[in-house]
């Protein structure tokens, strides 16, 4: 059965407030980064899946959408390939 | 002055332990994803940065260094690419 590697990136809505962004902006404009701006914190998530392509696919869609990410205040997307087989000698 | 956008990945080290990692692997084998596996939870953080693409790179790999991961726990990358101008009508 096929493995699959998945990344999966979370950001809140550009509409959302992200203190945590915030704050790592401040903070570096104090440490001499002014030129920096926009700082947005989101997660980034890898996972494993085995199965066929196109069951993993449509599974992957389904947890990135209701478990990994909250659609109210965040976008979600993901990649997805296959992991490569270990080559023989 | 030009602008770019910068995307850094911070990921645990594959040999730290990933507490939250494990907690969604978990959850995801109660909601019947039993075939998902090695959950890692990272960081997946945006910032714009403005100035010369040669200065702006050196200043974004002292940042992801010394300020946005742990180097001793933590692994990094980024991605810089220049903000496409708004096109004239």
């Amino acid at each position: 059965m096929p493995t699959f590697n998945a990344k999966v990136f979370v950001t809140l809505k550009p509409s959302i407030l992200d203190p945590q962004g915030r704050t790592v902006e401040r903070a570096l404009s104090h440490l001499d980064h002014a030129n920096v701006a926009g700082v947005r914190v989101g997660k980034y998530i890898e996972l494993t899946l085995s199965g066929e392509r196109a069951e993993v696919e449509a599974q992957l869609a389904d947890i990135v959408e209701n478990v990994l990410s909250n659609p109210v205040m965040e976008n979600a997307r993901w990649e997805l390939e296959e992991a490569r087989e270990v080559a023989g000698a």
